[in-house]
């Protein structure tokens, strides 16, 4: 019969607390350095779980004030749990990663989607919204979560890590500080920044370090923001649960570190902390494929996306060029980024038809599985960009019809308490 | 019983002969202007078919040199069959157009993918590349393609029209001639040309005009080359046949053109002549909701997509982020472009191991149905965006092993004569 | 540049007219028999179309009256477009043939879908429902259908050959006969017919043959109507354009018939004349494998079905176990044909609520693209079966909701001169 | 900041030990019948969690015997969690289900599927086999499911209840039991029986009951072995995480229960055990619309399924139709379980050639993502059904190939100890 006794969990090879702030925590760390050792080795074809808590450390609450988003401290981003050594993984080498799972903690079945100042994190529209802290709380029903601050909409989660990658050695890392140095200098006093250099305040690695280690990751550390050849925060959505990807191996052991996980999020995550940001529990398998960077080109992961993401198949498609139509009406060369944000903006307008407030559609684009394209990037001047938002994520029925949009009162997201909002 | 009393076939409004020049046809323009007349007039809820050649007119054949690629005449494209009028359309209405079919010519079963010499036609490696002209020549079978030029795939098309719009109005039109004036003044002498002005030559009208109205268009008339905010050039592979549009209005009639008929295209379309190139048949039924822009915001066109496209769920996915590492390993800040561009030559460089040449990987990337998502574009400063890969596109297995990739030997694409290819 | 004389269109080996009565036309055939010699030889790796009537052979018209149902003469089908044999194929090999497309002529835009008299033709419900004819003629608009009897609905068809085999063995047609014959001896006098046996009335053989082979064929050659291990009336509607198929081959040069062309049919294809019947052209290629038949066990055709058929995600399923609760409450053992019928009469009196006629709902489950799924077939006494309805295809929500179903007034399909439905 | 005391876990109404034997625990039951009062109460709209033991009640060890099959029990089967009533629910109305998550427990991270021997528990080749007791324990690695009794193979799980119902009225037991005792009566001895009566024996309710109450539940209550109008062991693979469903209520408070947990399951769930069976924690929501039996017509349940299944969109596709061409030949009038019989054994036959003993294919064939669809179900005498293989969920390349299949030494899976297969 089922007995106990032949029934072995699943080890968990870091555990964290998703209510006690990440600085006060073991096995995590938030800058990537080749010299941070790793808390957990395991062999090729181990399966384990990683437990992660969310990407700030606790910083954020499931309230209706968007006073915390307003004052997150972000030198403390992303808080990672790692990095797990993989045994006989060495510099050129190919480490294939099983994402077999990533679920929230039974314990914590919420998460948040967070619009941020323009002077204290920014997003795809911090400019020209002139950005105010908002958020919305999601709610997790098993496979679906719902907002109180978003009302009309259920979806299924996406479930993914917005970061995760191996370490850099300390010529890669060296490289990446060069390289975002120097976009630094040319845009000095951006606001918000066009890069982050390292930065020893906030810093954090959770393990008994010697002094001088702890000090040269300090220093030195890249800042977790951007993806980069390793991986890193890539948010891209469907290296999702059931995925298998490959990264480039640094250094001996691979280490592998990940967090920022997501219960949702759309292509492109726009408002910056616009997935559904969760504490939770990823689970891994690893192989080693030997001299896997020649053998497959790798100059950055690939990967195989998982067969179980949820299936909309009827969509509703904005398109955007690379002109600021929206804005002074300014012509762009084939400027992906900009016709991307125009698709964006499109689609704002139409969910405002239908009574949501421009906070909320623009949280809503944010975190739910909305899948954006490059549709062509080669017609100059103008790169062309969609965005396609499914349909069966709505309760009512949002299709373009003969008599207009019905506008609908759906109250407003969590803002600040002064009241403030974007304008 | 069956009589062909009682079978009336879809009227053809339109037809064109697709191995004529077009320039010597009727029923063709190529350029946008609001004083072209409508060659045909349309109720809504008709059905109704539209012929048109592929996009240079008869330019390029079915042969194995791509002579006729470098040669071409860039200042007769692109030729769009239309203007059709649709009665009772007025501006600020919203034109409803459903793209029923796309097929090509049983006469010609075939098309073609191109990569343009970079000092006529560029695409997006042209100075990476330095482009020579290079082809591939694609055989339809039914609802697959194949090409004696890049063996060992074969795909079902998601065919469509690469450009399809609406008639600007004068306003409109003198808005993008200002625009793109001034990025033109801004890069001047640039190779590829970063926009296009107004070109005299080459422009056709192939209607009876009174000599002013063909000066003024041919003058004044604005190029065909990007998408804008009445559709156009946007090369959206998912607008394919089965799909319903929601195009603004701006003249009396709407002014429906249409032409650059895709068999099959990846996202992005990344070598200019990316997709299929074909000359087909689309079919059509219009309709028209009053005062439409005001009701759906609509900046640009929105549109439903199709139920029927290719399914193809298992896939190889290569990331890029926003860093030339493939060139000079400059940072860019949050440029989709250069990250899509990366992950391009991710994938490019894999299938070399594979045996392909650059030539061929190129070309095959963008005439496949490749779909590139913006994962992530808030990550200062390194947007994310992704190529995903159809493995069922290809006979062999290409996923990565243990072993390696296994290198075929692939012959080449079409090239030039005199045997320059780019380098 | 593109000439005609570089661009062959695909050979057709089989030309027919749709408008005139099959018996009087070359290239077709209603019965199986290994005797009917090969009107067409094809080499392997050649693509070639094949036209076909529809399967009554033009005895049904687009009109208002479903007369030419009820008077429908039944021992003329189904009208085959073949046999066309291919090089080198000999028995115990596998026939691989590839569907590269399926169109309706262009001079036939429509189809029908009929409900037949129980004593002549019957269906799923000729008993239940004592049924009368009925029937419905659909438009085809690219790749949709839509029906002036059935208002509300429009679908992309799944297009597919109803009926496509391979040429059975003198020795296999013996088995069918004596096994068929055993079942009709054991159901004398049923109505509607448990099985049809081989019938020389009707019979028809468009080719010059030598008198007793025609005889030899009319007298023992196997009805079309069932499906056997040679593939014949499958009627899967999975075996779509696209499809690769594998057929065993049981005489020389295979004799590869089609016909029975569907624009698009609901899995079951519950009313006998359940899918949308078409006249049309079928492209195909063709490749052996030596001795498949012992290298996939092949008892009966296997095949990969199409990349392109339509997606319509969202879905009502209904559910049958095999007790006649809508009839007689009669338990029945593990009878999945009974569970069917069931989950098909839920959905019929689920679309009555919302104001169709019995006989349009049930015209229209049987042409849409339904899919029905055996659930579980372990459970005694109780098989499960579901049928799923695309909620795509309709125009209004047809989702259950709080205040019940919106019965609209939808008219009625073509129905007898005489007024009589079914009871 | 993030908090335990905002962070609300959904509640568990229902707790159980998989590890216990069901009938020492309380919250289960294994009978179907309206006077089990219900062991917990929910309003409408609220989330809350349900545990399930495995259907057997912890029969079933994770070992490499099947002595625990061939053993098992099946008086005591199905085990049960619930009843739950839901306030406010009342005769006539529909219960809508949520179902929002399937999930196995932590502790318990495996499943098995069985052969059960002809003489206990048959399956749908019991006969044909003259099944002798084997099993397959599957592994679970998050979404994945992989089994050492099956090596080669590992596939997402379409988790999902196997058994979820309403309790029955008074009058509507009463009709079962009198329908399926008709049954039973006209085949007397059947082994495997056709149906099963009302069984004291093995009877079970985890509750305190007056002795009067629990001796009629006993005698009278319904087994729990085949689907009825309120659901029930429907084995429905579709019903998965995500999905809605619609219930008749028969009785006040709905009594809803549910066990039989799948991890994964084919249609059909041929071998009867077939499904990847676990013991897990299934999340629910419900709410009510009263008089939903008439406004929908709602004879059994109906039901929107899930978005996030698994997508395997390359298949392999075996037919089948009602000849028992596997066995005595025999000709069988339209009866979809004979050709769903015929489609299985030519699956098996093809697996047999890659090297899988016979007891491995048919236990893989019952416990993967497989799709079986009624072709057609009105081609008389043959039925036709289809069965699909995911090719996905295999390792290696299982296509149809010039030089026939790879046959690989594959193992088996857990037999009897003393060694006896079926035959």
């Amino acid at each position: 019969m089922a007995t106990k006794a032949n029934s072995v969990p699943i080890p968990t090879v870091i555990e964290v607390d998703p209510f006690v702030p990440a600085e006060k925590q073991k096995g995590i760390h938030n800058r990537w350095h080749p010299d941070i050792p790793p808390v957990a080795t395991v062999k090729p074809g181990d399966v384990f779980k990683v437990q992660c808590v969310d990407w700030t450390g606790a910083q954020i609450g499931n309230n209706d004030s968007s006073d915390d988003i307003k004052d997150v401290d972000l030198t403390k981003v992303h808080n990672l749990s790692g990095p797990v050594a993989i045994e006989g993984a060495e510099p050129g080498d190919c480490l294939v990663v099983d994402i077999l799972d990533v679920q929230p903690f039974d314990k914590m079945p919420w998460g948040y989607t967070g619009i941020f100042e323009l002077e204290n994190g920014g997003g795809l529209f911090a400019k020209e919204f002139k950005s105010r802290a908002a958020k919305a709380i999601w709610d997790f029903h098993g496979v679906y979560a719902s907002s109180r601050h978003i009302p009309g909409v259920r979806f299924a989660g996406v479930s993914h890590p917005g970061l995760i990658g191996t370490a850099p050695s300390q010529e890669l890392l060296d490289t990446w500080n060069t390289r975002e140095g120097a976009l630094i200098a040319k845009h000095p006093g951006a606001v918000p920044a066009v890069a982050f250099p390292p930065e020893p305040v906030g810093a954090y690695v959770g393990q008994d370090l010697p002094d001088y280690i702890r000090a040269k990751v300090y220093k030195e550390g890249a800042r977790t923001i951007p993806g980069r050849e390793h991986g890193g925060n890539c948010d891209i959505k469907n290296l999702s649960k059931g995925s298998r990807c490959y990264f480039p191996v640094f250094i001996k052991g691979a280490n592998l570190s990940v967090g920022d996980l997501h219960f949702s999020q759309g292509d492109g995550e726009m408002s910056f902390c616009g997935a559904i940001e969760m504490a939770g529990i990823i689970t891994f398998s690893c192989s080693i494929i030997k001299n896997g960077i020649e053998k497959f080109a790798l100059k950055q992961p690939i990967f195989l996306p998982s067969p179980v993401d949820p299936m909309y198949s009827a969509k509703l498609i904005f398109e955007g060029i690379s002109v600021d139509y929206h804005g002074d009406g300014t012509q762009y060369n084939m400027d992906a980024t900009v016709a991307y944000k125009q698709a964006a903006l499109n689609a704002i307008a139409y969910l405002q038809k239908l009574g949501y407030t421009r906070q909320q559609a623009y949280l809503l684009l944010s975190a739910a599985p909305v899948e954006s394209h490059v549709g062509a990037i080669v017609d100059s001047p103008n790169a062309c960009v969609t965005l396609a938002l499914p349909i069966g994520i709505f309760e009512d029925d949002i299709l373009p019809r003969e008599d207009g949009l019905v506008a609908k009162s759906r109250g407003q997201c969590a803002i600040r308490t002064d009241g403030l909002v974007d304008s």
